[in-house]
């Protein structure tokens, strides 16, 4: 398994490295490049193409050389959806290292005169990675059937994404006690799910040639997936807050979580019946995510990603 | 030409009465997607495809209905660009209505404390536009081949508008004796010229079918048609402001202008000789831009566009 999060990090460097528009912004704007380059390759799990290159496994084809270009596509298109998250979060460290907007406030905002900020230059680069990442899908060997199945499964997950972050941010705005967890597991599995669990299965069912039907039990693989991974996260700050840590940025920030749904208050939120129901409903989904699939490696990545 | 543009117009109403994912933003948030309504369908002159239509007739191919997904591709991804550049402007004015971005200010940043700004659901709002762009493209009535050629296209022109958005900005924060009108030119180019013009012409070549190799000593169609039709804004701004009318925007905030840069000063900026020189670089931008097609109904519309 680090062999291939070694791959897809080579495959990474190497985009970076080669790919005419990163050279045309290194001349540019090397101080720009400079903070690409380190949002990009940051320490992350690379969960999307492993999820990717595992599925294409199963269904009994090779993912490198042939679909290394999908592997990097996966990869530029989550990071387009932190760059931009972390604009609209406000957000100033991710894995560990300043944020794209963040380090762009720092090179580029030093003229409050200029009226430019930081974040414009992180609007845009996000932009420019998308970009990126469709112009990788149709380097992949492969038909131009494939290609254009392909490109229409990522606008199809895009799409749910940029729904899923509408929806979050309406709920910010919205009482407490209008919502129910269905609303949020809706923004989770649409938000979340969909690009990360479903769209490297679905990407990996064109690549392997494996048109076989969704199974009408679990007809979209990413739901359970994406519920059950942002329930983790939830219940791990829930857990560090509880033992006395940080308030979770979330809750801070008047995300509407699962966990203060169910509670009703930011009172009754650390409350060991909170804990215990996000538990539950991460088990159960947890379960339902690792049914869909009866490849070992497969199951036992997603458990990893889960648990 | 009027009839060109009311079918351009109606296939835009169209797709926003249709679109699953426009039905859904209309049901969970029917302010946005009312605000989306009119900022899609403000009054515009649709250039884009207008040039893919006039250009799709002189190959001797019918754009509609075959090609509508493309028509409204173009028009799609025109004003994912403007909304992005609004929100890096923070123009609060375009087409004579209010931007998205400051309807959404209006509509969402009621409660400061939310955390979240009317900027950002225009900015993941843009994205989305963005997506529906591309994928309208692969409803075209093609086969996969030319799909994937125009998604290639496609992405080669977002990158170009990318580079030249974030080379606009880095313009902005540079001394103006030290950029020369070469540079801004190069930024017309690449931010306008690429998707305005090239683009059209390109996807017009790949739906007739002519798959001629660009004239050598007119490599790139969109060059001089991009600097001419900046040239042509800078140039009513400045004669507007010389008549006693407000300082251009452009200047106000900073914006490294071809003409602020010849002029080498602000104070410079509406002498005779400062106008007379943008005029000469303007009419010989035009002059090599109407050279790049003997379709006279082509030349006709880009005359039209430039003067």
């Amino acid at each position: 398994m680090q062999k291939l999060k070694a791959e897809i990090e080579r495959r990474l460097v190497r985009h970076l490295a080669e790919h005419p528009f990163w050279r045309h912004l290194a001349e540019e704007t090397p101080a720009a490049f400079a903070a690409v380059q380190e949002t990009l390759t940051a320490p992350g799990k690379r969960l999307r193409p492993r999820l990717f290159c595992q599925a294409c496994r199963a269904g009994g084809c090779e993912p490198f050389p042939s679909f290394a270009p999908v592997v990097l596509a996966l990869e530029l298109a989550h990071s387009f959806i932190l760059i931009h998250d972390d604009i609209i979060d406000r957000s100033a460290v991710r894995r560990g290292v300043p944020t794209l907007p963040e380090q762009m406030n720092r090179l580029f905002a030093k003229k409050p005169a200029d009226g430019f900020r930081g974040s414009d230059f992180a609007l845009v680069t996000g932009d420019l990675i998308y970009t990126l990442a469709i112009e990788s899908l149709l380097q992949a060997e492969a038909s131009d059937a494939q290609k254009t199945g392909m490109i229409r499964l990522f606008t199809r997950a895009a799409l749910d994404t940029g729904r899923g972050a509408l929806l979050e941010m309406r709920a910010a705005q919205t009482p407490l006690d209008e919502l129910t967890v269905e609303n949020i597991e809706t923004i989770y599995a649409l938000k979340t799910g969909s690009y990360t669990f479903a769209l490297p299965l679905q990407l990996a069912a064109v690549c392997s040639g494996n048109r076989r039907k969704p199974d009408p039990l679990f007809p979209d693989p990413g739901t359970s997936a994406g519920i059950a991974f942002q329930l983790k996260n939830d219940l791990q700050d829930l857990r560090q807050w509880v033992d006395d840590g940080p308030l979770p940025d979330d809750i801070r920030d008047g995300r509407r979580t699962w966990a203060l749904v169910y509670a009703g208050s930011r009172e009754a939120l650390g409350e060991p019946e909170t804990l215990a129901a996000v538990e539950k409903a991460k088990e159960e989904h947890t379960r339902y995510a690792l049914d869909i699939t009866a490849d070992a490696g497969l199951k036992e990545l997603l458990r990893l990603a889960l648990s």
